[in-house]
């Protein structure tokens, strides 16, 4: 079952990432207001329903794939 | 205008940190086939419409965003 897992720093933590994403866009003249930068991870999981998956996926992002206390993740299980 | 770009590897183009991932996961315990791992930037663009954010947007990911060699993108602009 393919899935999708969107990792993104939560609002009023520190992102390096982002702002050097947004002072560079401006640089070259883009008109941007804030920018974040987080993950994308694209899984392929072995689960019986997209309930079992999405608490399987769950299980891992508490665990591995985010840190819970500085990033927030969103969860899509495609049928 | 808020949007959220989603850039991937493309396809066949080697991806160490999705291995890394995978292999991490697989360790744990989770039964996961292929992981591949990417960016979400979320931006907040000045644009007068949805239509003229995307393109703005794209042009972003073709001059800084992505590298459109061995990268894929993929735009939503929030209405």
């Amino acid at each position: 079952m393919k899935a999708t897992v969107l990792v993104r720093p939560k609002a009023g933590i520190l992102d390096p990432q982002g702002e050097a994403v947004e002072t560079s866009l401006r640089q070259l003249g883009f008109p941007v207001g804030e920018a974040r930068v987080g993950r994308v991870i694209d899984l392929d999981v072995d689960a019986a329903s997209p309930d079992a998956a999405r608490s399987e996926i769950e299980r891992m992002c508490e665990r591995l794939l985010a840190n819970p206390l500085i990033e927030s993740y969103e969860i899509e299980v495609q049928a």
